[in-house]
């Protein structure tokens, strides 16, 4: 009964659509006198929050916030635009999304092609390739709002949303001594990528916090994938010093993981498994796996308050906010060991 | 070796971004007359196809295609996207996704914005609620060509990529008669949708072809979820006349279907299982997940070539075409009767 009105309540009361609200509010030339005039007099009768109509008139011309992230296939990115969408929507901006496919190349694209479109500012996560970032330079040369999440670049002063991925690691692996491994290998990229980097430093620092030693041979350095957890899970079963547990760089690789450890006759939790991301599949397979939830859903809510905060200021990039947040461990049958 | 020479070739062999290779033979003004002579030298010296560079240089203004979808953060339609990208991007073309929701009021608010955003042409699939086609119909006015896959709507005069879900109903259903199984009830949703309608009577003609009776009671009208699926379980476990396999109308459903079957003691395949579009995790669950391949990729694939012909004509919509592509059987442990 209390819920705040949003403009998708001023819509309905007038059998418009919500586009047509958000431009009228903003003053669209396009819009008859009439129809603002009645969305005007309709926000007031249903207290629509002055704040959000102040907003709604100062901010930008078209609307459409572009969202650039690696691959929407994964799920973790797939949520993040979901809860970003979300976030958006009752102030009356949409998104549209570019892909790069962890190319640069497609990312330079994707800035160019959305800044052409006309968005009103960009939120993205940079491809795996990225080292160079002159093409997002451009959007804040434009004074539009940038917001880069997960995946940023300390070369750019904007504000920034990621997860504390050295934590991550290290919950992960000290989560695993807790249910009493104690030789606990790491299978991550040979790619020098910072998250994964600072995930591999959390996971050492988690064993020397807890006085266990950190054995080279039980770093695996491959891909990310179903194939390369069963290469790995098979190298490390072919060890004199086994591991009695296996910290996975993501949830398909571990899945390949525990797929080696039930050949091998190992089946989790007998070895340990924990992967990263809690995939959709993570809590159906068996044993069901444990992970990391990287909390996609407030990452996804806080780019877009932080975007609905910036467009409301003189100088975008004035106070630059970077909010770290912090992963949590799921715990399941697949590190049940006591 | 014999590998058609692309525009990516031209891009490394000139170390230059592909979007410039493309407007260079788009014949863009702000590209340099240099590198437009250039660009055409090295895709003479390489062999470059005629046919492709007349398409290119005959097409769009923009290079971009807007992608309606209703969401990404189903498989199936984050498949078609990565498929419809990959045929177009050696033509130079770039994707913009814009996600509905389900809603029509978004979708309507997305074709605007991809239109307003100069995009060549949209290619869609379109929401549940969508009843009314003008906001489509303006695509076509503004002579642009619109394509439209899965869920399409036979008011518009458009080309279509679509599934044979009758069929995919009936081999769902005869896979499940081979497999042994006599008594087969179906979930389904209560939402009246031409491909769930589809599926549903594929259902009652195999049975029906196969001698088999098509009983009222077996047919759970519900939503499509995990929960769903262990509710509509639930529900057949509880007749006097229990099935001995159920087809369920899509695999997240299947798998609320195998976790209550498995809690009442009748792991799959001893009640047989099948699902629809083959969900990531439904090779991954235990037993894994027999289920119906709708064949994202070859759909997508099928937009990108239905595009790149459609702008090569002068009237786009004069010879309308319409593939409709065949569902299969992929069968696993849990309808492994036999």
């Amino acid at each position: 009964m209390n819920k705040k009105t949003t403009i998708y309540d001023i819509a309905q009361a007038l059998n418009i659509t919500v586009s047509t609200v958000s431009r009228a509010l903003s003053g669209f030339p396009a819009i008859s006198e009439a129809t603002k005039k009645a969305v005007t007099e309709t926000a007031k009768r249903l207290n629509y929050s002055p704040n959000k109509l102040a907003s709604a008139l100062k901010s930008g011309k078209t609307h459409t916030v572009g969202v650039i992230v690696p691959s929407v296939q994964a799920q973790f990115f797939a949520s993040i635009i979901h809860c970003i969408e979300d976030g958006l929507k009752e102030y009356g901006y949409r998104i549209i999304i570019y892909q790069s496919n962890e190319s640069v190349d497609n990312e330079i694209n994707g800035v160019r092609t959305l800044l052409e479109a006309q968005v009103d500012g960009i939120i993205a996560s940079m491809s795996l390739e990225t080292v160079n970032v002159a093409h997002f330079e451009e959007i804040i040369n434009q004074n539009k709002p940038l917001i880069l999440f997960d995946r940023v670049h300390d070369a750019l002063n904007v504000p920034t949303i990621t997860l504390n991925d050295f934590e991550a690691g290290y919950a992960a692996t000290q989560h695993l001594i807790e249910m009493g491994y104690k030789r606990i290998a790491f299978i991550t990229t040979v790619h020098q990528i910072k998250i994964f980097n600072n995930r591999l430093r959390g996971y050492k620092a988690a064993l020397a916090d807890l006085q266990l030693p950190v054995l080279e041979e039980h770093i695996i350095y491959g891909g990310l994938s179903v194939v390369d957890g069963e290469l790995g899970a098979e190298k490390l079963l072919q060890m004199n010093n086994q591991p009695d547990a296996i910290v996975a760089g993501d949830d398909f690789t571990a899945l390949g993981v525990v797929n080696k450890l039930k050949e091998a006759g190992k089946t989790p939790p007998e070895v340990g498994v924990i992967g990263f991301a809690n995939e959709v599949f993570s809590e159906y397979i068996t044993p069901n796996l444990s992970t990391i939830d990287q909390h996609p859903a407030q990452m996804g809510k806080e780019c877009a308050k932080m975007f609905l905060n910036m467009i409301k200021q003189e100088n975008f990039y004035q106070n630059v906010e970077h909010i770290v947040l912090n992963p949590t461990v799921i715990g399941r049958q697949s590190t049940r060991k006591i």
